[in-house]
């Protein structure tokens, strides 16, 4: 087998074999395939595509390519959500305990914050003591006991998918269906869940610019999964509007525990109880409606904020900090940022607004830096608010009082104004839970 | 500029600016542009194509990317040839001495054989004594004096051409034909002469295997020929037919003097009239009709084989061997190969049957072998011949005796025979000698 011919293939809109599909995937995980040759077969498969079977068996090499986490150790349903993340997204810190709460089981590994995104491990870690590097002995052991583990990444998983991203990250062949859907579901396959609640982010900022394009993602996402054995569902929601209000890794915390006591922002509740409902959906297998009740239930009756606490509890953190935010991390500095001008706020640049929060001392710009877990941003108007010159607009959090005047003149390049209201956003745009066949 | 959005423009059907294939081209020569991104603009160059102007400014920085021939000082109308070469073909050492002898300048570069294809500098060395290593300024002279040399490639010509072919070779990106007009144009432009001539082979073993894009290519390098302000015309010949029946150095040379007086065989010679008579239209500005009048008249007043003789001589060769053939080299070796069984001969494998003359010593198989002059083939037998079980097919000369046996074996098996008769062979599909406006 030759690498020369199966790009060729593929150029000429060929199918690849499984074998040829194996023999690529090995050789971009050994290095054997020189880049030069992965990058041309990359840019064929942008304009020719794979079909379902191609892409479920990239998929499926692409998972065992490195280790594969076995979770059979765990009595009841396994199940794991996949976001893109982003600036300020601390939706795991929600629907895991509520969906623990509701009997699924949450083996999950998290990715720590590089640059302007943040990290799930990161926000957890403001909890202090909190341990999120356990044995798998003890992390499968924690998950039996009280149905939540939350733990970094280890081990090598998906390696071959880590090196495909980076190529394609700088030949312009990250944004094809297929690869796409390939690069998320191998590494959520090789996590081991059975079941998997997708996040698929649209607008102007994410990988898929339109939402028929999301859809198809969406939609081949959920294929995937079931060709390979795992209950798959996928929101569709929306990536120009920041989550709630709070970026940092406490600030997101402490708006994440107002949200499981139902005082959260409504549209960080919004997409947390669409999400939580499809997991659980995914898990009990009841209807979306009943779903959603037990969801809210959750909310209300304190069991989601409860599981929680346990959660914090198990893996060495301060538990007492979830019954009382305010001995989570805080910043010394507290600044307002006000409007420069009267107007409606028509767009806020995401990462623009994440480079802030770095700068302000909230994440890292390399891999393995301190993180400040009390700095970041607390956003008093969003995209839609009518604001008038000198109001408040935002809250820095910092330890580091020199680097305000940077972050603000970022923050407030970040912000577009118009004279004309914004229509409400739309933040679930649709839901795929069947495969197309 | 960012090497990134040059990639995605061209990935999208956008056009490269001249700044863009300015800079992509000195990245490439440079090393500063990663393979792995040359070879995903070439991907999408394949897809996308290039428009004229662009393919124009690429043939022109890739010409420059090196050393640029400076022919300034010969007097009157410089003319090349460029051919893809191939097995057995020596129709360089049969058209310059004829385009030269009508007055064309011949300032000619030509490459050393390897692997199954031959080379015109070898063909030439089998005269003893032959130099094709003369400094710039006798080059020079020489064409002023007698019209006529032929060295060696020296210098450093359109290395960025280089680079990219030989990354072509490797990701199914050579049949582009923006990339084959501009990578032939190129080496062509920066070899100096003002008049070209192409000779583009079409068939199943060529790049272009219609003559529909054989067309479209050769009328490619002629709008660029003319672009960059070089007189180019283009001849559409059949490859899948070895011309004459000589392959192997000095049996090449015995057959070119033969048909420099008249007696070659008919292919060879209606292939050389047309290639020549094109020539030296570029030259004089007179009528086709009236430029073969003229190559057939320097062939038959023995004007032609008499300019091989001069140039022979200038360059310290034995010029006694252009008049006594039989003075070059001859092999110890010489035996008949028969024809297994009765039939048409429907095919040969030109690639095989070089690879055969390699085994008998008339190649080499790496840079800077030495190779036997002496050895090669003499086909008795060609395409739409029809020959009965026990004929002599071929004729091989050699002196390793020891490999006989083997290279019999692979050019038995380069042939395949038919039944029924096959059509006589067109050789020249078309010629396009304008540009497109």
């Amino acid at each position: 087998m030759r690498m020369y011919d199966i790009i060729q293939n593929k150029r000429d809109g060929g199918v690849m074999s499984d074998e040829e599909i194996q023999f690529f995937v090995d050789g971009v995980t050994s290095g054997d395939i020189p880049d030069y040759q992965i990058t041309a077969l990359l840019m064929a498969i942008y304009f020719q595509g794979m079909n379902e079977h191609e892409t479920s068996a990239l998929t499926l090499a692409m998972a065992k390519s490195g280790d594969m986490i076995d979770l059979s150790g765990i009595k009841g349903v396994t199940v794991d959500k996949h976001s893109t993340g982003g600036v300020g997204d601390k939706t795991t810190l929600i629907i895991a305990p509520i969906v623990s709460a509701l009997g699924g089981k949450l083996a999950k590994m998290s990715g720590r914050g590089l640059g302007h995104t943040g990290g799930t491990v990161d926000k957890f870690e403001s909890f202090a003591g909190f341990n999120t590097e356990l044995p798998p002995e003890q992390f499968i052991n924690q998950v039996n006991d009280i149905g939540i583990c939350v733990v970094g990444q280890s081990g090598n998983l998906a390696p071959c998918d880590k090196k495909l991203y980076a190529l394609r990250d700088v030949t312009a062949t990250v944004n094809s269906v297929p690869l796409i859907a390939s690069s998320i579901m191998s590494k959520k396959i090789a996590a081991g869940s059975s079941s998997i609640v997708l996040d698929v982010k649209t607008g102007s900022g994410a990988f898929m610019k339109t939402l028929e394009d999301s859809k198809l993602l969406a939609q081949k996402m959920v294929d995937i999964g079931y060709s390979v054995g795992r209950k798959t569902a996928a929101l569709i929601t929306n990536m120009d509007i920041p989550l709630g209000h709070a970026i940092g890794n406490a600030l997101e915390v402490k708006e994440a525990i107002e949200t499981l006591k139902g005082n959260g922002p409504k549209d960080l509740t919004e997409v947390c109880v669409a999400l939580a409902s499809n997991m659980t959906m995914l898990v009990t297998d009841k209807s979306i409606e009943e779903c959603e009740k037990m969801v809210l239930g959750a909310i209300a009756d304190g069991s989601a904020l409860k599981k929680l606490h346990d959660m914090v509890a198990a893996q060495g953190g301060d538990a007492n900090m979830v019954d009382h935010p305010e001995l989570l991390p805080l910043s010394n500095h507290i600044e307002n940022v006000l409007a420069p001008c009267d107007g409606y706020i028509k767009h806020m640049d995401a990462e623009k607004i994440g480079i802030a929060s770095v700068i302000l001392g909230a994440g890292r710009e390399k891999k393995g830096e301190a993180i400040d877990y009390s700095a970041g941003i607390i956003l008093k108007a969003k995209t839609g608010d009518l604001v008038k010159k000198g109001d408040v607009i935002a809250e820095f959090h910092t330890n580091l009082p020199e680097k305000m005047k940077s972050a603000e003149e970022l923050f407030l390049s970040a912000i577009e104004y118009s004279n004309k209201a914004i229509d409400a956003p739309v933040l679930v745009y649709d839901i795929i839970s069947k495969p197309s066949k």
